[in-house]
């Protein structure tokens, strides 16, 4: 067996030797943007990859900025000093530079990197569709989706992904601490948990299949496996809804819990989600919250307030007729919003106890008052991105809802099972991880916040 | 506004007060498994809740035996001294306890409780179908999947997928720490990267659509953009085989990165990934890991061989004849393996330089001889658990690749323009969740280690 190795050369596979022996990652010779803001790296002599972001040519002088994953690197070309032709390098070629790293104020990051070598890894065919150097794409968000791969390599438009990372990090990582387990449970189905219309059929092998509005039916299963589980996933919904809040594919981040003393312990859970995932965004996040300007929402306290109550409140406060008083219109959840933030200084607000008629079957009715359930959506700054609540855990009961609702236990045998053969008392939730990440943004349509949006006209890229 | 709430009841909500605030994650009042097992635990009296796991009823005496999420706990019922008939409580009731916590020998984590209060939260409405008590479930597969919510309660069914979901963290935190950017991609799209007949086809809003086989084209277009990515999430194959190694809707493990030398690259990240889940797994899974008997397999070197010579090798070792050179029959695999085992000593090895007609477009073919490709699989105690390798970054070397197979750019424009606009040398790799748990596990059939497995003939549950 030969003694060293670690990354084994084509040659060295093609000749004598039968195998070599990977040994794990190894340093590599080009340094990260981290590595190059390190203390005592000034001075030194430095390797670095990268994508030519912009070139500014001053004459004698030219300024290669380069993208890289955390951030750009200024580069500085002289004429007769750097070992290279500044016209072997364009825009959007990928670059190994060599270079000593030397301070500069003007620089992004306060350093420079005085070119010596060039080398060209790759070239790109035609020039950029978009000016994606500019500190601000200015172009219609049909021409950001159009050019998908392109308008992404903006710094600014990277980062909102950069930022997603870390909400969905901070739900799994929130729940591993809570004693939750991952699960991964599988899109296509015989059936859904919602039913109804919404859903996309497919042919499953000569059978009728759909795809998963939820995990609903899973994770409920699951409770009595692991008590506490939760899964982030695709969910397919086939509403034909065309609004800046709606998608027909999005990420959902559920869970769903066991010995629940009520639905307030979900909320608790939620809330308590939040606080983690804002901390560690404020803290492994910073930079990209800094090039997006945000500023995190406070979640110390989230205020909590009854369907029939906040319809009340908002009512008088704004002047407003209620029309139904058993749904919410798009427009009220705005005005919930607004009067959390400007009577109890909330970005969000839990809304409790939603009518039992807008919820689906295996909600938990409000015992003192079936007309509710105990129940919750979570707003934030105007929008729902939570819908929430206990569930029927008793197998009769669950029957009997069912029947109420004229439903048959078609398709549900594996689901009903689960309850015949005892389930503790639980509930959940599901946050919508593009709507979280839009309202974070403070943007104003959910497909700016999805790497790559489906909805009713859009199926590519 | 209240002083002080948390967790608000309904009272709270329908009486005087507006409003609530939550105000994250309390302590609970009831314990789990770690806080029982704490030093200076015993004598003090403790309230747990959990599934009555089974009963064994001694006469004056009885031992109930708690499921918890980690695990078992031993309570002992005594007539006379705990406050509660024994009748009211069953299998499968979930319960609340309480009594005083003490040292005993014989009991799991040795220690019990002597049980004085006794609360049914739920009952089942039937008897198990399945002795999930048993150390062992002996019940086939079917019935297994039949009653997948149930049989999943057996302890040792759990355990796989809850060492299942230290595989998956595994593979994000190592790759969170290389610089890796978690990405999103959608499961419903117009083209598929791999194209052809295994494609399950759909309707979208009266255009034809497609589930993806793999996120390949979308984790190639994000290495334009974060350099370095991963995607954990479903893929669908309408592949129509039934053996014991194929699902046709599974978890993948992806990743793709710019800026690689070769796929030697590729290789040593992957080789990173398993040394440092292996160490997650040995620390944080332990417990899961002694309940399944189960060693983990060695990391610090794996083998690397070309594809071309271990079908050499294997055939001289093991005296069979080589029938296609350009293809690997399932027992050559296998052997492969054992070679690798036998002469080397290795659980894993790494195939390399697969024939180019065997991999897709993307792929790149080795300069030295276009006949193979630049890249691997990586074969786990005899299965294939990986494929991987460089792919093609140069706009018209794909261009060319893609004539040459004669396929069109009808719906891969926007793919294209990725590498219109410049791309980085890069490559990258699939992983099966499913598979490399089964094999670690030492399990025979993937549907052991598949939560709810979608395969010809299973849709449910």
């Amino acid at each position: 067996m030969p003694e060293n190795a670690g990354r084994p050369g084509r040659q060295d596979l093609k000749g004598e030797k039968k195998m070599e022996l990977v040994k794990g990652v190894r340093q590599t010779e080009t340094l990260e943007l981290g590595e190059l803001l390190a203390e005592g790296m000034c001075g030194k002599t430095v390797k670095v990859n990268g994508a030519v972001h912009t070139i500014r040519d001053m004459g004698n002088v030219a300024f290669i900025i380069l993208r890289k994953r955390e951030g750009l690197v200024q580069c500085v070309y002289e004429e007769g000093v750097s070992g290279f032709d500044l016209k072997v390098v364009k825009e959007a070629d990928t670059v190994c530079v060599e270079g000593e790293l030397t301070r500069s104020d003007k620089a992004p990051g306060g350093v420079e990197i005085r070119l010596g070598k060039l080398e060209v890894l790759s070239s790109p065919a035609e020039p950029m569709p978009l000016k994606i150097s500019k500190w601000k794409l200015d172009t219609s968000l049909e021409a950001k989706l159009n050019y998908r791969p392109i308008s992404l390599r903006n710094i600014r438009e990277r980062a909102k992904f950069k930022i997603q990372e870390g909400i969905v990090r901070g739900f799994r990582d929130f729940l591993y601490e809570q004693g939750f387990t991952e699960i991964h449970t599988p899109k296509i189905g015989a059936k859904s948990a919602e039913g109804g219309a919404n859903l996309f059929r497919l042919d499953y092998f000569h059978r009728p299949a759909v795809l998963q509005q939820s995990p609903q039916f899973y994770k409920q299963m699951m409770v009595g496996v692991f008590d506490r589980v939760f899964e982030t996933a695709p969910v397919f919904r086939a509403e034909k809804h065309n609004t800046k809040r709606h998608l027909n594919e999005y990420t959902s981040l559920d869970f769903e819990m066991g010995y629940i003393d009520g639905f307030e312990d979900l909320m608790a859970m939620e809330t308590g989600f939040l606080q983690y995932t804002m901390k560690l965004l404020a803290e492994k996040y910073d930079r990209e919250l800094k090039l997006l300007g945000v500023e995190l929402p406070k979640t110390e306290e989230i205020p909590a307030v009854r369907f029939d109550e906040i319809k009340r409140l908002v009512a008088e406060k704004y002047d407003r007729k209620i029309r139904n008083p058993f749904d919410l219109e798009p427009e009220e959840e705005g005005l919930i919003s607004r009067y959390a933030k400007e009577e109890w200084d909330a970005d969000f607000v839990f809304v409790t106890h939603y009518p039992s008629k807008k919820r689906p079957f295996y909600a938990m009715d409000d015992p003192e008052d079936p007309t509710y359930t105990l129940s919750f959506d979570l707003l934030f700054r105007g929008m729902e991105i939570t819908t929430g609540g206990q569930r029927i855990h008793d197998y009769n009961s669950l029957l009997e809802k069912m029947e109420k609702r004229g439903m048959t236990d078609e398709g549900m045998e594996q689901y009903l099972s689960a309850f015949k053969h005892g389930m503790p008392p639980h509930g959940g939730l599901g946050i919508g991880m593009e709507r979280l990440t839009m309202k974070l943004l403070g943007e104003d349509n959910v497909r700016e916040t999805t790497l790559f949006p489906r909805d009713l006209s859009r199926l590519e890229p």
